[in-house]
């Protein structure tokens, strides 16, 4: 059965985030004065070709292309879902 | 209890998703040929101050927020998820 990966990639904590800050203040100008903060990350959804592959086999995978292209590790962490489709 | 939204924020089906395709042929050229199709979309955290709102209320601001500021909804689907801290 063909698989979907959902990586959520966030700035680590402690990494400054302006286009999180940014997003609060227009929130706060617009009325909305309940948000105090907010942050932004990215979500990408990965398609696969069908394969024999276990979930551990593909969860390993997408490990790495985090680790290689997805996130930057030196200032973004990142969470693996997998889905049946 | 302080409260905490995620918006998945994503482009609806049909939309052309030009950084998509650059992930999906980035990590094909990296040998990660499983990848068939990959799509970007973004994630933004909200905090909120303590309140008596309840949640019903919470969601609604938040929708709100949506459609005022987070998601362009001519080419966006967004999604909201309320969790508390």
């Amino acid at each position: 059965m063909p698989m979907i990966a959902r990586v959520y990639v966030g700035l680590k904590p402690g990494v400054l985030d302006p286009q999180g800050r940014t997003i609060a203040n227009s929130l706060n100008d617009l009325g909305f004065n309940e948000v105090v903060d907010a942050k932004q990350g990215k979500v990408i959804e990965l398609r696969f070709a069908e394969s024999d592959a276990g979930r551990d086999a593909v969860e390993a995978r997408v490990k790495e292309m985090c680790e290689k292209l997805l996130a930057n590790t030196v200032i973004e962490s990142y969470r693996i879902e997998l889905d049946e489709e």
